[in-house]
């Protein structure tokens, strides 16, 4: 197997996310559930975003963001996601590749817009996310190049691409193209409640077809149905899949078949908001795993990456992870 | 004179900020002038942000974020100022109508985009603008609602304006209505070099058609082409004009016909953007003048308020200030 052009190529939702501050109320009064990410229409989310206050705009999507943090930390990337040529499809497009990132997805040049997602960060720094996909729906197998997969020696794919339909089909190809080159493929759970809408596929896709599982506690126990995080790791534990959990201020656990690693959590003085913490994670372990580091180090970097994030609004980092990782001595 | 329905009406260019920190290197290089504002077309715009790292948008426009900043002080704010009804353009009007502020100017439904700066932040905090005027250059006469301005305190004007054409023309229009009503103009320089670009009408503005005058150093010693800033305080001692003139780290000094009040700085810990720190500091001043508070309390509301700004990315408050001004014992 050749040497791989990039470390990771990722595949996910091209989003803009428009942040903004809000009281609890706002979301009792709305019904919206803290912490997670539904999908809105465009009438929808044209009317919460009447609704809510001030915010700033910044690139996002989950999948973008892991990829945006593993070029911080000077890993070499690749990005497959679907925008409109607007003015926030520029603004993405422009984000991903002055990170250096490989990003040569044509933009829709019709249809709905760039997706965008409000972002509601309260008081305790939780982010609840409300997702218009616009562009997103038009992403599919034609978009997948072949060479730039078998190039890559991980494929990281995002569990929310199980919303746009034939996104769906992006990722198997991607999937199968990659295996079929010797590669690896990580995925990432996503949400808990995407969890919920897509429970059967996403257990084959864990036991089964893929190589790396990244999810938080809420999402692994929403896949095995189970009420306790440690019901959750006996499931996961001799099985071929390599899996990270993440557990916020606890930490993180990473399980490689019957080894169980328990990562200390990395502390944050003062956190503003949790937007992009797992995307993080994902980037900081993915970066340590291409370099072949053992599975607590890849752990530290995925906690420090998260940390970093936590400390500011926005999802992609705002200082340099290479830097950072240095002066922990991680890279 | 009937009480006003609006402490301040704000007339300004409706700029989105593109925000991305840089290198001292990469002004260098392009002999981007640290600090100022220079003007790029449409073309030289695209070419900067190709080169530029990848960035956040925040709504901006000197007068805008003052106006912005006197909302979240609880001041009773209106605004007028032209977009083109694109992605850029909504967010703007968004979160300007978010914070409750009056804002009816019609957007441009043709023409060239919605302004857009692009701000070079580097290591020292210094923010460097590189500013496409976009839709602004058909802000005219006809935008400025006369019952508006007669209904407001004070009218404050950015220095800014003169670069549009008919944008000077609102602006002449606005003062002559403030004034035929009783009401107070108030008029900031803006930027040095624009103070260069527009030295003599400048002088006019504040040796006798605005009643408050706000100016950093190197606008104020630009505009009296003195070296000194006790020169300039001279020069501006006794006339009518009210000046409020600001001093990065060493605070402010007012000027009030022949008293001098100067004004100690707010400390900022650990400043990362000065970008909207003058807007700011024109906002707190402001608020406290039009509730009739004294010129040393006018002067620390504005530091306060500037203080804030200079403490994160983006040049509109995070923290609602009036909660600030009431810790401090300022409201």
């Amino acid at each position: 197997m050749p040497n791989a052009k990039y470390d990771v190529l990722g595949i996910g939702n091209a989003i803009v996310d428009v942040l903004a501050s809000t009281e609890d109320s706002f979301l009792t009064e709305r019904g919206l559930a803290k912490g997670g990410m539904q999908l809105l229409d465009a009438e929808a989310a044209e009317q919460l975003y009447r609704e809510m206050g001030p915010g700033i705009e910044a690139s996002g999507g989950s999948a973008a963001n892991t990829i945006a943090g593993l070029a911080s930390l000077g890993g070499r990337a690749s990005f497959v996601g679907k925008v409109k040529r607007d003015q926030l499809g520029e603004i993405f497009q422009h984000d991903v590749r002055a990170l250096g990132v490989h990003f040569e997805t044509p933009m829709a040049e019709g249809g709905p817009s760039t997706a965008r997602c409000l972002i509601l960060v309260t008081p305790d720094a939780q982010r609840t996310m409300n997702t218009y996909l616009g562009a997103c729906v038009t992403l599919g197998p034609e978009d997948v190049v072949t060479t730039d997969v078998q190039n890559s020696e991980v494929t990281y794919l995002e569990g929310y691409l199980w919303d746009p339909p034939a996104a769906k089909e992006a990722f198997r190809k991607a999937m199968k193209i990659a295996h079929g080159a010797g590669r690896k493929v990580a995925l990432t759970l996503s949400d808990a409640f995407c969890v919920g809408r897509y429970r059967d596929e996403f257990m084959e896709l864990v036991e089964k077809g893929t190589d790396i599982v990244f999810a938080n506690e809420a999402e692994i126990c929403s896949l095995y149905q189970v009420e306790n995080f440690d019901d959750a790791v006996t499931r996961l534990r001799g099985k071929a899949t390599l899996a990270a959990l993440t557990r916020s201020e606890k930490g993180s656990v990473v399980v490689a078949g019957d080894e169980v690693h328990v990562i200390a959590p990395e502390k944050v003085d003062r956190p503003l908001d949790t937007t992009g913490a797992g995307d993080q994670y994902a980037a900081g372990f993915l970066y340590g795993y291409t370099r072949g580091f053992d599975l607590p180090r890849c752990g530290a970097l995925g906690g420090m990456a998260a940390a970093e994030i936590i400390s500011h609004y926005g999802a992609r980092p705002e200082t340099s992870l290479l830097e950072l990782a240095k002066t922990k001595g991680l890279a």
